[in-house]
């Protein structure tokens, strides 16, 4: 059974986009719940301008106060060398800093050039990669930008290079608004797996228009052993109101095990979390596995069919 | 470009699932429209008893009164030697045969062992076969039945192995219930195309658990060319009220476009016709493509990021 690691974003990534703001113990609570279920790492909070983000006001009070398991990694969104500076503070595992490969996205989502945000992120990992805390950095719409359309594969390569070249320890491929496909989800991630064999690569599909567990199985086929989800589909589309986001934690986790991966999640102990979400975030969640039941939760046979059974 | 097969199902998967009596005009509409649209195959309707499925009961006047493209095969559901006879005085290019490969889903499903099923079938195979008129087997639960469980993957080639000799043209393999995963699906298809080169064989997948275009795709590596699927993912999942059912036309074609494969649907064409099953059917269908747009349907890049660039 090939090892493989989930990465529970919804934490930061779900919990950011909810206009009901979850409070500080039970965001606590959550994570202190997933922390016990087996997942590689947690993306558990954002160190960003509590006036940006006020979702994620309580980054210091959630951090601190979680109980951290010493099997789990866990990471948190930092922009800056501000944020970085709080998020040591907290003693994180890893910091998470986040571009994109689009320059008209990251006008629009980061507000500045890409060489602006690469001087910042690489200020940031100047200052923590001498440190005991992990660097990982996320590049959005790797996969096409929803304003730009397709996004060259070399541009990929190239973006990965430069932060490879500063020493990070991982690159997250992200999906941002779900127009990956299988054939090219496939090929982008084994050129830069062959490319780059001492990064951590990881897979970050939306499932906006259906395919990010088809793209998964191509990930999974070109070598990709990390996968970011979120619990319930948690974490929207901000180009789509209604459409899908996050691809689904418990529905991934449903058919790797079925493909006989060891993902190491305990599926029925999310399935009981995932249950919990509705009354916390106060809407419906996107989990198939929720509403239709795992695959072998069979259905009890019908008195008529035990009847004919008995004549046949 | 690779060219496959696409047989849409919801004129009778889909409209037999409706509470709502869809008027017989308003059917023949949506099915001429849909023959516009470069299928390979419609499922137009069931020649059941219409005692059995009211929501069909118009067969013959939908058979009858569409307008027949020469390009696209039309098929209907028939259930014995009767609904044979009904289907082949209408003129059908293909009569389609169902029977389920769990005794136990099919005694729930039709009421009689599954050697009985197969007894009647071979009764109207034996009268169709020396016709004009195609025939296909769909057979049920091949992914695993609902009550029973898992079911092996020699007993569903054993099967097809019985139909194949009785001369059938194709067979559709179907998961019921969305039991189907991606490793269990290219396993069996390649099975079947590899045993039986002759046969026309067909995916029918469900989306219940979200893994239908992720089985999808290695149904295509297994060198699958045949799909069901059904516009708006009409056509419900029994065991679980609210759940998806078949895969969606519009999500399935647009992944597989742009994976490169000559579908032969025309995407903007099916949207359209979507977007009017809502008030058809007076309920939400479930499109994914509909909801978010296609991939490279792009969005403005906002004022605040214009001034952005030009300041640059």
């Amino acid at each position: 059974m090939k090892k493989l690691f989930i990465q529970e974003v919804a934490p930061r990534d779900g919990f950011q986009n909810e206009a009901r703001f979850i409070e500080t113990d039970d965001k606590i609570a959550f994570i202190d719940q997933l922390s016990q279920c087996g997942y590689a790492k947690i993306e558990v909070t954002s160190f960003t301008s509590p006036k940006a983000i006020p979702a994620l006001k309580d980054a210091e009070a959630v951090m601190h106060q979680i109980r951290r398991n010493p099997d789990v990694v866990y990471t948190v969104l930092v922009p800056n060398l501000r944020g970085a500076e709080r998020a040591m503070s907290c003693g994180v595992d890893e910091v998470n800093l986040v571009m994109s490969v689009s320059e008209t996205h990251n006008l629009s989502n980061l507000r500045m050039s890409r060489e602006r945000s690469f001087e910042q992120l690489a200020a940031v990992i100047g200052e923590v990669r001498n440190t005991s805390t992990a660097i990982n950095v996320s590049l959005s719409t790797v996969f096409g930008c929803p304003m730009q359309g397709d996004v060259a594969q070399d541009d990929v390569l190239a973006w990965v290079d430069r932060f490879a070249q500063l020493g990070v320890d991982g690159v997250t491929l992200c999906d941002t608004t779900g127009m990956a496909y299988p054939t090219q989800a496939g090929n982008l991630f084994a050129a830069v797996l062959t490319r780059f064999p001492n990064l951590q690569v990881t897979a970050h599909f939306h499932n906006t228009r259906g395919m990010a567990l088809a793209n998964t199985v191509t990930a999974l086929q070109a070598g990709v052993v990390r996968f970011d989800s979120s619990l319930g589909g948690l974490g929207g589309c901000p180009y789509a109101p209604g459409a899908s986001g996050n691809v689904t934690t418990e529905d991934m986790v449903h058919m790797l095990e079925l493909m006989g991966y060891d993902t190491g999640v305990n599926l029925e102990g999310i399935l009981a979390i995932s249950r919990t979400l509705v009354p916390l975030i106060g809407h419906d969640v996107n989990s198939q596995t929720l509403a239709a039941g795992t695959r072998m939760a069979l259905h009890p046979v019908p008195e008529y069919v035990r009847q004919l059974q008995q004549t046949q």
